[in-house]
């Protein structure tokens, strides 16, 4: 039988994600890894390990698909939301070489990308989300009407960004904050848009009090709706989740299907929601897997193995999902050697 | 023979630590751990797990004593900044009930809990480090006198704090970013000293442009020198080294045991420094295990076994100390489950 070789671009530190594959690939195929730093930690556990380019170089597509010829690669799988744009836009490119590309179209990527079309989107099919501003003048206006109440959430509208979450709780600190993240903004662009629409960059949000959920919404690759993985934040860091319990509740099936069914949008979408008074929140999407995966994976839905059948037009096994509620797992450190290339 | 159980209060994500004492005592002690979280991940590797209150907490320390008692514990040893000038002050307190507290005096925490103090500590020392100062005016007239040059560190004189260390390029970027700080410090504020100097509670420091190099500098308990094991840190997450590479040279032997000698400190020292146009610049000290420990212990120095061979009165046997230079380690996330209370 033809081998199943996967090739993860801008794998970074997702190891664990290299190993499920792995692992439900049962040795009938090779995990390929890319990075553009030699000691991503994830170059470490994948079966062939290749440092490329920046994804801003010019050679950083031609290099990748290079890399698909040459180890017969089936499909690729990004884990980088700056990557995603460019990989929609090639996905025929990499189809014409018998290569599948596993994100979404780039209407969905668009919309995860650039959060105040998200907001628009949300609003548009009427579902709930904090209130969002990109204009500092109509928030403080909100606050003084009292439509509005602090804290409210600052971050960037472009992307994952070095620039942190920040949550003011007055007037002078709102001000402050926004002066200094736009400041901080055109240090670290990386985007093209926000030097374009550098005035509208920063998202201003109410802040919701309640609990955060992250979420796994399965499509097969043609769109159609596989499930919804759930599972209640505990603690973050750096951005990811770092403490989780799986749940499973008939509301945040529903908003999962419901996604699914908006976005049509093809294999794992992570998507952030709060509870609070009863109303899901929705807060953002990742077209991705995302850093709160392995929880799921962990509690029993094995989606390495159902992209691994998707593949290979096999049947999607009972075994491979068997998700139960209450499961907590948190994450910790595992030092891995690193190995020279001198 | 009897067992030497040990206790790592504060245990949080050091899972490795606790692993590496484990793995050194050969069943022949127990490992206990405590946190006030009853998910912290270190505890579910400790071979008893216990909750205890916030540090804060009136009953806090004889809370802690009393597991010394229950579990026949030979030596604690703790992994928080915060927590160390509390443990330090109960030292003699935990040494009449027959239990070692692996920590250094009062005099050294408290050079090293106070970031300006630390400053003077090393000005009267003639080291050398970043230029520092409390009072932002002072800074700015440096500047402006060409004394001094962007840019600037911006970070809390006491203690970890939840507050991030930032980086600004002009005199705009300086004065909105101090006085953001004092803001969130206000709110954030842990220990009591810093409400008392509020005004002075922001350090800004001159920023060096070289690498930077993490040291275990090792003491006996009784302050005398062991050696020092160093990695030039590749990269940063959430304020912990994650990637590094082990060095030796003279020229940071020689700092290394320069500091043993002036603060005979006991057990392992943390310690930050820069190097640049061959000077060596001494940033910060922690005097307990640091988030850069694996990356020693990975490439050779096995401190667990050396605490323990002290603790039991036996000498240091040759494969407890094989450090190597040019060794790579890189951190990753490993999911681990939580057991249920319930």
């Amino acid at each position: 039988m033809k081998p199943t070789n996967i090739l993860f671009t801008c794998a970074g530190r997702r190891n664990y994600l290299i190993n499920y594959f792995k692992e439900a690939l049962n040795n009938e195929g090779l995990i390929i890894a890319t990075d553009m730093s030699a000691n991503a930690p994830a170059l470490a556990d994948a079966d062939i390990a290749i440092t490329v380019p920046s994804i801003y170089d010019e050679n950083y597509i031609s290099t990748i698909k290079d890399i698909c010829l040459q180890h017969k690669v089936t499909a690729v799988i990004s884990l980088n939301d700056l990557e995603l744009p460019l990989l929609a836009k090639h996905k025929s490119n990499f189809n014409n070489i018998g290569v599948k590309v596993l994100i979404s179209n780039e209407d969905v990527i668009d919309i995860a990308f650039d959060k105040w079309k998200f907001y628009q989107f949300l609003m548009k099919e009427k579902l709930t989300t904090p209130k969002t501003f990109i204009h500092i003048d109509e928030a403080i206006a909100e606050t003084e009407n009292n439509t509005l109440s602090y804290p409210l959430i600052l971050k960037p509208r472009w992307g994952s960004s070095s620039i942190g979450i920040e949550t003011v709780d007055t007037k002078e600190e709102l001000i402050l904050v926004h002066k200094l993240l736009l400041i901080k903004l055109k240090k670290t662009i990386l985007y093209k848009a926000s030097e374009k629409e550098i005035n509208t960059a920063i998202l201003i949000q109410e802040k919701i009090k309640g609990s955060e959920y992250g979420l796994d919404i399965l499509n097969d690759f043609n769109g159609n709706y596989y499930g919804t993985f759930a599972r209640e934040k505990l603690a973050m860091r750096s951005g990811e989740t770092d403490k989780a319990i799986s749940v499973i509740t008939p509301e945040i099936l529903a908003i999962g299907e419901k996604i699914s069914l908006l976005l049509r949008h093809s294999g794992n979408l992570d998507c952030d929601i709060f509870i609070a008074e009863n109303k899901i929140y929705i807060l953002e999407f990742n077209p991705r897997f995302g850093g709160g995966y392995p929880f799921s994976h962990e509690a029993g839905i094995n989606t390495a193995a159902i992209y691994i059948a998707w593949l290979k037009n096999e049947k999607i096994k009972a075994s491979f999902n068997n998700y139960k509620s209450n499961i907590t797992f948190a994450k910790c450190d595992r030092l891995l050697k690193i190995k020279s290339n001198s």
